[in-house]
């Protein structure tokens, strides 16, 4: 995914390559802790590898400012990412998950205890380094941790009463996802000193990218082959999470309007998530039309980003940008 | 304990009054959440109430500075109260506790994943509130959360092979208790523009404080009447925690000199943790010279806190300061 945002990015593809090679050097480094089991357990989801999406598009956008690429970029994206792992550790705590990115999760490696630990450790990292970035950088790295919490808090909680499970959905994807992509894309243009109008745009693109993310991570939640993607489909419905199509599917039952499979597969959910349960509900969602509506609205989320996009000048970065926000959904063509 | 602490500091008695009355209100307008269901979780630990230790310890070290009991000392106590109260929901996780301040805990409210996310929610806020008093405040807090997860980790992890399990736990206190108490009387003086060797002096004071004051706990665990304190005694044995007490009879035992009741003792905590036998070790070890070696200890760290506050002048603070490290160990007389 990066090799394609960088050749998007033509020109700047050696200067973005390097970006990350130094942000990868400094976020191994970061991980590291004095002592040999505490170093493991820090180091775990960092040495796993990863895609390194937030880092990189906060290089790309750093190419907006007059100093592209400098060290302040290089400490910013080693903060995102951080602060990505450390959610991860904290997710898998709270998910219970048996592995991740195709290691054992920390979780089941040293317990409950030593993983949220884990996590938080590496969000005091990020902390320490985003202190040497002044005031602004610090404020921006808080308010966003606070939105990611806030938004897993909602999902963990569900709707209140007055807002619908649809909008409630979203509320939580822009927050817990788009927040610190948003971030990610800010901490470039800030770092190289680029114009607020440009920060503003590339933030509200990040959040909406975010958001159209995630709605194509529910899609292939439902498509993935086993094989060839690692994901086993149906992760999620096996954990109770209602995602976009069943929350769809909900509203075409409120509204009295909803077909024979849609109909089953709810009644599916409802009861007891065994392995049969979900095998099937995955089968009839395939075949099912709320599966077009879902990739339709990942679609409408990736071009309303590039649509927030106008203030940025034609250029090597709009490209990489607009090559980014199409990824996230070309992944579900 | 505040009153005493105010009251050893004579004169300053109302202002120190009238500063934490600023800064209970701050707390409690950080602690609110937009949505209720949120509000009601964050809102929790901190509407229970509490000691204020830390805020008071901080309040206290600003007379030491030109700029006494400023805003950016509120600010700043604010702060070491928050992050106190995020660590507390994530030790209910931990520990699986049922009860906190007298109260339910958050983990019984609602769940162990709301409860880990409204530790890190209450963390993000007092990074927000970091952010307005400048990169040296914003430093010292990174680096005391650090601290703080490390002690905790290396008390899930235990002592590595080459380090005494008598020293790991010393260290484990210092990280897990001293460094946020260090870390407030620091932020007093900071934030009052004091001299950086006062600042050093009651930073170490807070450190060994801290040590003392958890000390002291290992003894109160043993000794306390749970109808006077509100605690059960044998809280830490029955949870399988290694306090002081166990790890002095563990190096007699080692060392081939144990008696009779302090074998009984490691014998019956090797064995099943029930009722019984956690009520007949906190029995026996009521009348184990042991207990008095722990005082001992405790009262060393105080008395070694007040030794390094030489470089304070006589005076109304090294009065309260000197009260403070008392207190921690008078609960033990």
């Amino acid at each position: 995914m990066i090799t394609e945002l960088a050749s998007a990015a033509g020109g700047l593809n050696d200067r973005l390559t390097e970006l990350l090679e130094n942000v990868e050097a400094r976020l191994q480094a970061a991980v590291r802790s004095p002592e040999p089991d505490i170093d493991e357990l820090t180091r775990h989801l960092a040495a796993a590898g990863g895609k390194r999406l937030r880092p990189a598009l906060c290089g790309l956008t750093s190419f907006l400012g007059p100093d592209a690429a400098n060290a302040e970029t290089e400490i910013s994206a080693t903060v995102v990412e951080l602060t990505h792992l450390a959610t991860l550790y904290h997710d898998d705590v709270m998910d219970d998950a048996p592995m991740r990115r195709g290691v054992v999760s920390a979780q089941q490696l040293a317990g409950n205890s030593a993983a949220i630990l884990a996590g938080d450790v590496l969000f005091a990292k990020a902390s320490s380094l985003v202190a040497q970035l002044g005031p602004e950088a610090v404020k921006l790295h808080a308010v966003t941790f606070e939105r990611l919490c806030f938004g897993q808090l909602r999902e963990t909680l569900g709707a209140p009463d007055d807002v619908s499970p649809r909008d409630n959905y979203i509320h939580v994807l822009a927050e817990k996802t788009g927040s610190l992509i948003a971030a990610s894309a800010r901490y470039g243009v800030l770092s190289s000193n680029g114009s607020p109008e440009h920060a503003d745009a590339v933030a509200e693109f990040g959040e909406r990218v975010g958001v159209a993310f995630q709605l194509a991570d529910d899609v292939i939640d439902i498509m993935s082959d086993g094989d060839v993607t690692g994901k086993t489909p149906g992760t999620d419905l096996r954990e109770g999470v209602e995602t976009m199509p069943i929350l769809l599917l909900k509203e075409r039952a409120a509204a009295g309007v909803i077909d024979e499979d849609g109909q089953r597969i709810l009644d599916l959910l409802a009861g007891d998530l065994g392995d049969d349960t979900v095998d099937e509900s995955v089968a009839l969602l395939r075949g099912h039309e709320v599966m077009d509506d879902v990739r339709a609205l990942a679609r409408e989320w990736s071009d309303s980003a590039i649509d927030v996009l106008d203030p940025i000048p034609d250029g090597e970065v709009k490209d990489g940008l607009v090559a980014f926000a199409r990824l996230m959904v070309d992944r579900i063509s």
